[in-house]
């Protein structure tokens, strides 16, 4: 145990409550409840029990903190700065909420070194948390203790704890026995609109126990207590919930523990005699230097820690750190794109009728043997979704060198841990459920698209080509609402070789994630060339030319659409009239592409007809608001696929008559 | 208890059993595993427990039966054609998942008379029962036991308890005391990849006590102990959880108790032999006379039931029984178009500049004077939606005439218990979070989009304009993927007028749902007309025209863009260039609008931009490809408001330069 005393760790408390009022008071907006009544919590945390470098907030080896709560940002902005993280100064602090600065409102992984994960939207940290937890004892199976053997720490609060993506969150991290990851829950029994108690009464101790977790009461403002209680918490075998009582603005003599101190300034005269009744000295922003020093000194406490892993890291042979290095970095292999056009080549050479989910599991089939970092998973549809490759290991406790993760019925809890899987380092990742359940995954999907992720979203049974299962299962609006996402890049490939080429784009790109909508039904191979040339990679490109002379009409079309596009430029050749197909993989990445590029692929052709079966929402951008679009205007209907199709109108005869129709116009 | 012996109540179960089989077998898909699974506890339901008369699916006193494990649907279209249901014929169950039948391959209420509610995508049920049971209580204290009183039940499925979404609506219903909802759960151990085992080891029973629910564990195949179980729950005054343990696919000799009897047909040599050990005689779909009189007999026992219930609401006061009926109609009160008149000529003669989440708490007041059946509520941000008027009281077990209800930090179960509110009947409603946490809420609003509900969504804090919270909390691209949505409608209005028309035309509305997405800071007051007529309705509308000639330049703008608009239009009149500015309170129903009134309000004039603080994805419906659109490009920021805007270029003057650059093109 720690040799720090009470006066000592309370001087150091105080010093993240003083940064904390300061800073918020200045920005004339934030929560300052929560840095508040936490501060004994993160003191304990930072001088006390984890390893970290100040100097080096990147040390693959560091311990992680998980601020889930995110609104308390001022907490960890205080810590990187009396610990002594290189790139909080002072004058960061004083930017707190400010526009560009590195103290936004909410902790920004990609605005500030130190913070581990963007957080804010509730529950979402906790749940990525249980992926890195999940990385640290995947990496460590593969590349011993000795360089990887750390923590993951995460401050929730009430707020993290009633949201549902907590329940997927930790029902998966109990089955997991991830003994590493310890949760300290601020538990301070106030939230927006007043007591907790009028909306829950949930027992969370007993709630954790029954999720296959060791959990336990504290007094939040006791660090000896605390600091015991994590020290059981290292030595279980199982995740560990530590509520810690707390109050929420501790030191405000007004307003803490009401919901007054949660989100707004405490005003200059509370905050004064807040200052007073914690004993802090000096102007706004002041720390008293030897405060201040002894800070520093824990921050400095780690690099001992962090040279011996050096020399430890040192020993591994050169292939090995390379690896290590590599994979780190989220570089791709090098031998990825061979791969990948040995497979194109081998599908020309025989081509294969399949659903584009079947082509992805071919893909992946090539692509797992050349990138061993590659975890893929399912939301408990893995025979549907077709992430599984024929030599994949499920990863258990017993088998933490698996690659494939049983995810459960919890697409909004895999979307999480993927994102923490890949913030931890070291790991490629993607995961499976039905398109229409991308809903429930999405407040993740945004911030993997806000981080700038690379994780892959296995999206299967893409349209209402999925048939029988009906209306609550056909994604209509899902590729709209997911194309309309910024940073989010959407592949809803024609065949197999689309498929391919939407596996390397997303796997070659390394600053955001990609959903591949993947169709149920079996569709023809259309593409019969295999150069080394990614053409989907262009979000769009010409499939077929007109023939015979100048096309009359242009057929754009997207994933399951584009063989009916083919055939209606058949029959329209039969009347007559001369018809190209664009095929469109990727609609947003098309429309990304230079002025030049657009205009030469949308071409000239007078009639202009976009073909999918979803929503015409965003599809004006190609076609204008004269092109002909035939797709969905509804939500779909339970039936044999074909019956379905037919029913809203989208065959080859009806994408025939509409341009027509315009042709003859 | 009963007097139904073992022998008769397995024949039963066995005729549910059987015509499960027998529909997914005919249908070359579907899941037999859960109807045969569960058969025992919908049997002793349907013959011993709950209060319907089959002749009457919508007797508004009827105990509702969730069956929120939607993909056993087979099971409830058994129930309701063995009961006698009229709506539900053997021909219907040999349609079972084919185009237009009655028997989807989820249960959809809005196809089948007898279903509660639409199901399928898991948890959805089980939280939509939450607000049912809810709603029964609120209008059990405004109308009198004796014409409200009933249960409400579900059965639920292991995914069901997986999904987050669970865990919000039973923290939500074990913290209202909803002592009449009794969740059965089909504890069969098996999901789609294979044994619960290799995904989930929560102790279900010990989840639900820690969120305050009775919970015990029965075999769910000895219809005595579940009987029992169900009367002890009955007088319970907490909500219940009954863990029946049960074999999947009961009576299959091979498939029973594995994932193969899930999710698709047995197969003929496995059904017959289920069959045989079931003791089920006859050909497909032949339920033996006397066991489908026995079921009729059930399904007509409730009748004098009924009758009585017809007698005690006949002895209600005329207006009572007026009242009531409207109600359960949801139709809107004669008075509401007046309230809102007389709101909107107030406004006119002291015009408020204040924020449209303000602007709608102004015009909730007026509402809710005449309209005693609309609950609001909001999930943990009443001072920030206003969701809450001056003489609002909470919703609590001791208060159950209370409007207001405090979801907690549960956007998801709120959604899901305000489609249940809905279809329960006696109630609108609507509820309040930030308009980025509608991610959150997606797969709850999808539901009540496809079933039509009449919900109201309110969403402060509708773009950057929020300011310092930041990316996280901005939404960017939620007001274009909520417009992609089919069946629900978008409302961002501009001012106090805009939000009480866009108020007016949510609960004229009853065929679907509206989102308000409403600023937090401060707009001028725009309109200045007060006339009888919604403008905002058309989706639409000139506000201003161009002053001194035919108009050069068309402003098409949203919400708190449209100051900026008009702002713009003086600009460009300053540098001499005729400029008018159409407000687009709602852009999909805008563009639902006939041609000729969409190319009227869109005009002639050869420069048109569009001013959103969100993607362009839609607006080229409007403006074209060519049109210039000033908005977002990517996440938010945070800082100040006004910096943000500034930062991301949306100002008047940017505005004014777009159109002089296409102008001068």
């Amino acid at each position: 145990m720690t040799t720090i005393d009470r006066a000592q760790h309370d001087k150091l408390a105080n010093a993240i409550r003083g940064l904390a009022m300061d800073g918020v008071e200045k920005a004339k907006s934030g929560h300052p409840g929560l840095p508040m009544g936490a501060a004994d919590i993160a003191t304990v945390l930072f001088t006390r029990v984890m390893k970290y470098d100040a100097a080096d907030p990147r040390w693959p080896d560091r311990d992680r903190f998980v601020l889930s709560a995110g609104h308390g940002s001022m907490l960890l902005y205080a810590l990187l700065y009396l610990t002594g993280s290189p790139g909080m100064a002072l004058d960061d602090l004083k930017a707190f909420r400010q526009l560009e600065s590195k103290t936004p409102g909410h902790p920004e992984n990609f605005m500030t070194a130190g913070v581990e994960t963007t957080t804010g939207p509730l529950g979402q940290g906790l749940a990525t948390a249980v992926g890195m937890a999940m990385a640290e004892r995947m990496l460590a199976a593969e590349f011993g203790k000795k360089v990887v053997d750390h923590h993951t720490y995460v401050l929730a609060s009430d707020g993290d704890l009633m949201e549902g993506i907590s329940q997927e969150a930790i029902a998966l991290a109990g089955h997991q026995k991830l003994n590493k990851l310890i949760v300290l829950w601020d538990d301070n029994g106030i939230s927006i609109d007043g007591p907790l108690s009028i909306t829950d009464n949930v027992d969370q101790v007993a709630r954790f126990k029954a999720c296959g977790w060791r959990s336990e009461r504290v007094d939040g403002h006791d660090p000896e207590a605390i600091e015991a209680a994590i020290r059981r918490a290292q030595k279980s075998n199982k995740p560990t919930m530590i509520a810690c009582k707390t109050v929420i603005g501790f030191g405000a003599p007004k307003k803490a523990g009401t919901s007054k101190a949660h989100g707004e300034p405490l005003g200059a005269e509370e905050l004064a005699a807040a200052k007073q009744k914690l004993g802090i000295t000096g102007g706004a922003f002041e720390v008293a230097a030897e405060v201040l020093k002894a800070w520093r000194g824990f921050g400095a406490a780690g690099a001992a820690s962090h040279k011996d892993w050096n020399e430890r890291f040192a020993t591994l042979s050169e292939r090995k750190r390379g690896e290590f290095d590599r994979r780190l970095a989220h570089a791709v292999p090098a031998k990825l794109d061979k791969a990948i056009l040995a497979h194109k080549k081998a599908l020309i050479a025989a081509p294969q009728a399949v659903a584009t989910r079947k082509a992805s599991e071919l893909a992946l089939e090539a692509i797992t043997a050349v990138m061993p970092e590659l975890v893929m998973g399912s939301a408990d549809l893995t025979p549907s979704n077709n992430t599984r490759t024929k030599a994949a290991e499920d990863f258990t406790p017993k088998t933490p060198k698996g690659r494939y993760v049983r995810y459960g019925i919890r697409e909004h809890g895999m979307a999480a841990a993927m994102n923490g899987i890949t913030l931890h380092g070291g790991f490629r990742t993607g995961g499976g459920t039905f398109l229409v359940f991308a809903d429930y995954a999405r407040p993740s999907m945004r911030l993997a698209a806000l981080m700038g992720l690379p994780v892959v979203y296995v999206m299967t049974h893409d349209s209402i080509g999925l048939g029988e299962d009906g209306p609550t299962h056909q994604p209509v609006e899902q590729v709209a609402s997911l194309r309309a996402m910024p940073n989010m890049r959407v592949f809803r490939p024609a065949d197999t070789i689309e498929t391919a080429e939407a596996w390397q784009a997303a796997l070659e790109r390394t600053d955001g994630p990609t959903v591949l909508a993947l169709s149920r039904q079996n569709l023809p191979q259309l593409r019969t060339d295999a150069s080394a040339r990614n053409r989907s990679a262009a979000g769009a490109y010409e499939l077929l030319a007109a023939e015979g002379g100048k096309a009359q009409v242009t057929l754009f079309a997207s994933g399951s659409e584009v063989e009916l596009a083919v055939a209606a430029r058949k029959l329209l050749a039969e009347k007559g009239v001369r018809a190209r197909v664009v095929s469109v993989p990727s609609l947003e990445l098309f429309l990304q592409q230079d002025e030049a590029t657009q205009a030469a692929v949308i071409g000239s052709a007078p009639v202009k007809v976009a073909v999918e079966a979803g929503v015409r929402f965003g599809w004006d951008a190609v076609i204008g608001h004269d092109g002909a679009f035939v797709g969905m205007h509804s939500f779909g209907a339970s039936g044999p696929y074909k019956d379905v199709y037919k029913h809203f109108g989208i065959t080859a005869e009806a994408i025939a008559d509409a341009a027509m129709k315009k042709h003859n116009a």
